[in-house]
């Protein structure tokens, strides 16, 4: 799981979507941040990554990776570009994992106090 | 959400279970480790955190509490004493609210490579 944590953090380092998107179950969900629509299934899921990707989104970690039973959860800054602008944005990713080790449903928390200049 | 996950983090400061406790409502459920049994109401989760202050568990932030709709997420280090030796837990808890503002869900994230001495 931590595995798949750093290949997701070095899809978005080389703007492959793809990979992001390959690392997802056929029927995944992403919910991203919490709380808003949930995209459903890879190709749902692929423009979404193509869509994040495109800000120059990149990830870095900000603590270790914690694991409990099929589950991931982890702290991280997204720096990106957004309207011309710089922005680094606190998160904290969960990725649910089938037994194929998959990621089948994906939430990430932030809000407002969470986004900054920079 | 951020001064409730503060005010947790404080109960465990001062070994009060029933103020951590007093942050949930009624038929709300725990999940710590997340895999591990739910538990479900007020008398159940003040079992569990009667239990968990035992260990002389304190809470650290390692960095800022993510919110997100109804939803919290905080990365923290938990420090305890266990058959008598010092430990270390990297833990990412989630806290989902009701309109209210008392958490009615809880889950805990960690596991075997979270835990170290110290």
């Amino acid at each position: 799981m931590i595995e798949v944590v750093e290949a997701y953090i070095d899809a978005f380092a080389r703007g492959d979507a793809a990979a992001a998107t390959a690392l997802f179950a056929d029927d995944a969900t992403v919910e991203d941040p919490v709380g808003s629509p949930v995209r459903r299934g890879v190709d749902a899921i692929g423009e979404f990554y193509a869509a994040s990707m495109a800000t120059g989104a990149r990830l870095q970690l900000t603590g270790p990776v914690r694991t409990a039973a099929k589950h991931a959860a982890f702290s991280f800054d997204v720096r990106l570009t957004y309207e011309g602008k710089s922005l680094r944005i606190e998160v904290i990713d969960t990725f649910r994992f089938n037994d194929a080790g998959q990621i089948v449903e994906m939430r990430a928390f932030f809000g407002p106090t969470n986004m900054h200049p920079g």
